[in-house]
Parts: structure tokens; C-alpha cells; sequence
């Protein structure tokens, strides 16, 4: 018997959940949940797609509901609602609220006795994952996260906002020397501007004013007055034939020392480097929904994150398979 | 309430844990075990010092047991016994058989009523749960695991037996071209030659025939005919100077492809620079015994890998204050 999963919400990650599951045997597509008009969508896959409203009437056919909508808005209202009827995953990464949407998911899948993974993807999910190993086999050392090279959706957004721009990207880039330092163990102090740089590509109305508006980016605080940060204003052609992708990644380190005279000095690394940033976060929803299953299968309840998840859980094979071939 | 530790055997890995044990603040270390007489061993921390036989005595005193013998005799013997008696964790690394050792200790733990973690290390440990990971993320890949830079005991060992060597160290090193392949992802397929050089530092008897140790070496089935191996003949004094470390680490690297069209590549990272090979095993050793220690408080038994335990096990903080400070 498949795993059946709904995807709720059909934009980059719900795209990337429908392609995600053909590589995965031991789970099924039921069906597209979306608040807009179904008859408007038309999924890669042919699989169905149903109104959201009409969810609650299909608990019987889906094992597993995956959600993909945003942060912002979708998943603080969604997350809770759907969690009393499925079996759910979602992938919240406003990282401030996570305790808050935690108790909320965690509180409606108890009251339905189902089971919810929340937060799952890279970061928040493997990123979090990896400093919580790194501090707990070298609790004396010290954690760096490092992003990118990528793209930040929420700093493209922001220069999209200054008048006379008509569309930017922006990238995240990772001092190369501070990730050097790093890595040798050296432990230093880094201010957001030693950590990363900040590269903008910008289209702009014909009549805008090109400098007023580098200088409003540059100064603009919390998202670029503390780094530093490079401008082009590029033709709109320019803009999608070179930087439509949405790649990202990033560094997570853990360095730290051992011995009766803190002698010796260890370095943990986990690096991403991601042409899609949306499909990889859909392919750790997928693998989180494996393991929400089978915890449920199991009698568990309530609300998890890959922090409290048994990673076997995620691998279609058994444990003893895991055992024979992997360790 | 502390967790309250005992070590059994007081070789590198045990002097590593009763180090490591100093920056645990929930745990305490009891005493040692080993099969030594007790008046011979003087620890580092000044910690009591028992005879292995006297261990069933004091089954009320210790919460975990880990156990820091050897994977060729000590653990296959060790593990199997003591887990009867204690919550007990080792670094059992003869991939090989791993599975065979799991049933072993498996059986003992639930008649005993005890939890049990085995293979708790590097590889067998993080490097078999980041294969797990990138697996179970991204099933349209492929895996590869690079050794080194560092001393490879058992090769070490090998050279010794040739007649006319005095002593040896063996370093293991990737070969940084086929490194950068595979980061490119580029899924080559690669030999053990293409993989991994052989680095020897030898010391010779005065009268030995360094030309003939070198083709002993060079030619030794499994151990060096396969890699491309450089020999160095060096002094006794040299040897203790230079290779008396014992560093290792390593990089276990996924790539895989998303997208309806396999259009999107990414590439997964872990990657270990280590001083101390024990040193950090023995580091994970201690946070597997947290984890075996929670476990069973639990009411859990029977044998588990890193494979099987929730990672906010190993961290000493509780589960709302991870997903606080690291989702």
C-alpha cells in the first residue's frame, strides 16, 4: 500500500512536491488542493485538483497532506486547520514565530489525533538539524551559518517596493575569507557585513532616477545599510535570461576542541549548493511526509520537526536494509 | 539529576570520553572498567578505577555503560554482555558486520530490559546518517564517501607486519580532482585509485632492505595494490615528531537532480577535519549515551543506531528550547 499524499497550494512548492513524489515508490498523488478556481489549474501530472473547501470530505483518501503555501499568510491558517483532519507537513520558516506555530499545529493535530511535521526544509529543517549535532559532540566550539550564493525572495522584494523599480533580484553572497577563518578553526566575531555581501540586479522604469534609487537600496536598513552592497540595473531581458532561477544553499560549521588541554581542534561542515531552492525544500517535504506517515502509523500524535524525528523514518527502506547498507 | 557514566576500557577512547565527559554538565562519570588491574591504571581525572568483573556489582550506580574497546575482540564479546546489565553504547565499526553485532546486542538489551546503542562514531555514525539524508532527500542521485586526510590504523598496522619494519603510519588522502568532480556533480564513476592516494612514513631496522619494503608495500593486496602509494623512510625520532597524531575526517557527498525534466542539480556536503580521530569519536560516543539514556527513561529497548534516535536526544537542552534558539 502507497503512501496517498494531497498537496495543498499549487505555486514553486507545490510544483516541486508533484515532481518530487515520481522518484519515490512507496508514495501516491492523490489529488491538488487550492483555494483558487480549480477548472484554472492544470497540474504537470494530470492528477486531479479539488477545491480546498472540499478537503475535509477526502480524509479517508489521503494518508498524508502536504502544504505549500507561504509563511506569511497561508501556513498560520492553514497549518492549524488542516492539522485537525490529516496527517500534515508543512515547511514554515518565519524562524521568530516557529514556538508559536509549533503550539498552535500542535494543539489541533492532538485534538484530531493525527500527527504534523512543521518547519521541514533547509532552514529552518537540515540547516537546524546540523547546528543541533554540531553543538551536542562539541558543546565547546562554536556555529556559523553561512547563506547563499542565492537568491533572497524577502531582499528582492524589498527593492521591488522602491518606486520606479519594475523588478529585481537580489543575491546573497558569502564572504569567501570569513568562511576561510572559519573553517581553520579560528572562531572569529563576524558582523553581518564581514559574513556576507549583498548583489542586486535592478530594472527600472525608462524615466527613474538610477542613482536615488542605488542609494535607497544601499541605505535601506536591516536589509542592506548593514552590508555591503553591489548595484547593476540591467535591461528586463537581461533579467529573465540570466536570473530567473531561484538557486541558494549555505554553509553550516560547527568548529570546536577536545582533550584535557583543549589540544585539539575539529571541524564540522555541511554545505548545501541548490539550483532550485523551491524543489529542494519540496524534496524534504516529501521525505517529512514519509515519516509523518509511519509516526502515525506507530500511534504517535501531535506536532514534530526533523529535530525529533528518527532519520529512518524518512528513507523508503527498512531499518535493517538502513543498517546493512549505510552504517 | 546527572546522568551517571561508566567507562569500559581505558585505551584512546576512553581517555576521549573521560575528557569528553568535562564539558556535559548533565552528566557525570562514575568510574572505569577495565580488565587490567585497577592499581595500573591512573586516570586523568582521578576517577575511581574498577575491575571489569566488579561491573555487575554496580548496576544501581551507573545509568549508561560505554563501552570503549576495540571492534576486532573487545566489543563483539563486550557489548552483548554488559548490554544485559546496563544502558550501554559503543563505536562497533566492522561495517561488515554490523548487522550480525546489532542482533547480538539487540537480544541482550530486551532481556535485560535495556537500551543499547552500537556503532555510535563517524563512519559507521554521522557519515551513515548524512548518506541516509541525502538518500532519502534526493532519490534521483548519487552518494560518495572520500577517507582523509588522515591515519588509517589498519594500514598502519599491515606495514608493520612486513619484516624489517619498526613502525608505520599510513595516511589516507582524496584525490582532490575526483573531489571536485563529484562536487560539480558531475556523478562520475570512479576506482579506489581514482579516489584515494597512500601516503606511508616507515621506519626500518637498521640492516633492513628498504627497496624490498617498498615493493612489499606497494604490491599488498586489498591494503595498497589498488591506490596509487607513495613511501616515504624516515627516522624513529622524525615519526614520533611529525605523525604522532592521529587526525583523520572525510566527506560524504550527495548529488541529485529535481525538476519534471531532471533540469535542477544539487549537491549535499558533510564534510569532518578532525585533530583527533578518538577524540571525536568518543565526543559522539557521549552524546549517543545521553540519547540511550533518554531512551530508555522512556520505557524504550532493545538496540538502536544514530539511525534510529531523535536528534534532540543528543543535545542536553529540551526540545522547546531547540526549536527556539536552533529552527
Amino acid at each position: 500500500m502507497k503512501i496517498r499524499v494531497g498537496i495543498a497550494g499549487y505555486g514553486n512548492l507545490g510544483r516541486g512536491v508533484e515532481s518530487a513524489l515520481r522518484s519515490c515508490e512507496d508514495m501516491e498523488l492523490i489529488g491538488i488542493f487550492s483555494r483558487r478556481d480549480p477548472e484554472t489549474i492544470a497540474p504537470r501530472t494530470g492528477v486531479p485538483v479539488y477545491s480546498m473547501e472540499k478537503a475535509g470530505d477526502m480524509q479517508d483518501q489521503i494518508d498524508v497532506m502536504i502544504l505549500c503555501g507561504g509563511s506569511r499568510s497561508d501556513l498560520p491558517e492553514q497549518t492549524p486547520m488542516l492539522a485537525r483532519q490529516f496527517n500534515v507537513v508543512d515547511s514554515f520558516d518565519t524562524h521568530a514565530r516557529i514556538p508559536e506555530h509549533f503550539s498552535r499545529v500542535d494543539a489541533a493535530s492532538r485534538e484530531g489525533k493525527k500527527l504534523s511535521v512543521i518547519s521541514a526544509g533547509w532552514d529552518p529543517g537540515l540547516f537546524s538539524l546540523n547546528r543541533l549535532l554540531g553543538q551536542a559532540i562539541l558543546p565547546d566550539g562554536a556555529d556559523y551559518t553561512f547563506w547563499g550564493k542565492g537568491v533572497s525572495q524577502g531582499h528582492s522584494d524589498a527593492i521591488r517596493r522602491i518606486p520606479g523599480v519594475k523588478d529585481a533580484r537580489q543575491y546573497t553572497i558569502p564572504v569567501e575569507e570569513a568562511l576561510e577563518s572559519v573553517r581553520r578553526g579560528e572562531t572569529p566575531e563576524l558582523t553581518a557585513r564581514q559574513k556576507h555581501t549583498r548583489e542586486c540586479f535592478v530594472v527600472t522604469a525608462e524615466d527613474a532616477d538610477q542613482k536615488a534609487i542605488e542609494e535607497a537600496i544601499k541605505t535601506m536598513p536591516n536589509y542592506f545599510a548593514e552590508y555591503d552592497t553591489t548595484v547593476h540595473f540591467i535591461s528586463e531581458e537581461e533579467l529573465h535570461r540570466e536570473h530567473d532561477g531561484i538557486p541558494h544553499g549555505g554553509v553550516v560549521l560547527r568548529t570546536g576542541r577536545t582533550g584535557f588541554h583543549r589540544e585539539n581542534s575539529h571541524v564540522v561542515e555541511y554545505r548545501l549548493k541548490l539550483d532550485s531552492n523551491p524543489e529542494f525544500t519540496s524534496s524534504v517535504l516529501v521525505a517529512c511526509a514519509r515519516a509523518a506517515y509511519r509516526l502515525y502509523r506507530e500511534g504517535q500524535t501531535g506536532c514534530k520537526t526533523v529535530l525529533d524525528i528518527p532519520p529512518a523514518y524518512l528513507h523508503p527502506e527498512t531499518a535493517e536494509e538502513l543498517r546493512k547498507k549505510l552504517l
